[in-house]
């Protein structure tokens, strides 16, 4: 039994991640700055990470062998471009140092496809290149440099999970499934942009599994965490349509696409695959209709 | 007439760039954790950035239109694997946030040679790979690239300025330059090196006068800040043996190199040259005489 600390537990990746370490037989210490249901499975510890004091004061409250970091400013339209990205480069370090002193011995840390120059299709970890455009991505980009000088200093062990997109379950409800899912459920139109672009999508259940198995490997640097297959979001959306069977309410090309978007953002998952062994479980129709069904529940309460 | 604030203005390089901006007729305050002798032309301000409230209480105070951010760990054998240098991101950080919160226009930074890739012999800003090989090295390139983005959000400029080498009065005693010359002048044996590898070196003075200039043009992103010219460690000592007429003394490889060392590390000097328009005002030869003068002033004292 390994006891291990998840940041952001109560987030959008962090939860399936908790629930994939405690599947795994770990001694899981959640911790999140909002509030969250009693489990008696886990360990909650409040913690508003920003704070000076609240690395120091949490780590040495749990003594972690392992740290799963997924604690990030996410707010969807603002994330990308916000100050707040430094403060949680900041708060990282904070937590990293207090860490390696309370004697850590493995972190995994979310990173992101914003890190690559979107300059090709698949983006393979051996060989894009890494400029970010965003503030957001030179934040998380630069985290993961310091983080991995720092790791190699102290002699302890640092991998970096790379998100591409995702769906399902939690998801915030103004980003593109839900938002379509909830009109078209509600019986509203839904009118999106073209949809050209290719983007890798996995279900966030597999993206938390993913990190628990990268977390439980000793696999180091980044490792992208995707499905490996690209979908253009047109396509994405129509199985939507299907899946709530009110497609008819889709106004394809009704919103302005971003002059921008890179055609295609698909993740190499040779390294998630071959190296740390692991294989999603939800191919994309199937997660799709889980995610429908779950805000049909959830409208429905 | 503008006002300046310049953190690690006491420093081996904050204290010239101080002395190029008076002379450049600017309101400068000068910021550093060290004791400092009274003085009419410069508001001196006491602060460790390290601590949380350091930075936005010293913005407060000073309100600058301009930033030129010297201060960082440097303390000689150190200052390259040290987990202070991610307290000095996290400082830098916190300081650049309440400097444009406060309306701040222009900021200059210290960067380093440490940030390229040591794969070749001549460094280009425009061309040279960042790929930094120590702690120091990354925490002074994630720094670089988080204050881009930064700024590039927030509508300022910022400029880089990455040191190469130096030498001049008031360096650390424990450094190769004050070493030798102090050992030379109290007429005891110079152990060195065989010194085969080459460096630039430039006088601290127009280390100081660049970034004087650097703040007050228009140049953004990074900038060398060197003298194009390549020398021998070698030839550098005996120029020292020369000036202090004892070099004699100087034993020539009785000091084991080290094996990791880089072969040539000179910088391409067009940008500062050309775009900022700085000359540097020191031959070597002169230079480093002025240094040994300076010593021997200093020991007889």
């Amino acid at each position: 039994v390994t006891r291990v600390l998840v940041t952001g537990a109560s987030g959008f990746v962090g939860s399936p991640a908790v629930t994939a370490l405690l599947a795994g037989g770990h001694e899981v210490h959640a911790a999140s700055s909002r509030p969250h249901d009693a489990d008696t499975a886990i360990s909650w510890h409040a913690a508003d990470l920003l704070q000076p004091q609240a690395a120091g004061q949490l780590i040495e409250a749990v003594r972690p062998e392992w740290l799963l970091h997924m604690a990030w400013y996410a707010e969807h339209g603002r994330f990308w471009d916000s100050p707040l990205n430094l403060e949680w480069v900041e708060a990282t370090l904070r937590l990293m140092r207090a860490f390696i002193a309370a004697g850590g011995r493995r972190a995994v840390l979310a990173g992101t496809c914003a890190e690559y120059a979107w300059d090709r299709e698949i983006y393979s970890e051996h060989d894009a290149a890494l400029a970010p455009a965003t503030l957001y991505g030179a934040a998380k980009n630069s985290t993961r440099a310091l983080t991995e000088a720092l790791a190699a200093e102290a002699g302890i062990d640092v991998a970096w999970g790379r998100l591409f997109f995702l769906y399902g379950p939690g998801e915030a409800q103004t980003r593109l499934v839900p938002s379509v899912v909830r009109a078209l459920l509600c019986g509203e139109p839904a009118p999106v942009t073209e949809g050209d672009q290719v983007r890798d999508f996995m279900h966030v259940a597999d993206a938390g599994a993913a990190f628990a198995a990268l977390l439980a490997s000793d696999v180091r640097g980044a490792v992208n965490i995707a499905s490996g297959t690209g979908v253009a979001v047109r396509q994405l959306v129509e199985l939507l349509g299907a899946a709530t069977g009110r497609g008819e309410l889709i106004q394809v090309g009704a919103l302005a696409g971003r002059a921008d978007e890179p055609a295609s953002l698909i993740a190499d998952v040779g390294r998630l695959r071959d190296e740390v062994g692991f294989a999603p479980r939800h191919a994309l129709a199937e997660g799709i209709a889980d995610t429908v069904a779950w805000w049909r529940e959830r409208l429905a309460a």
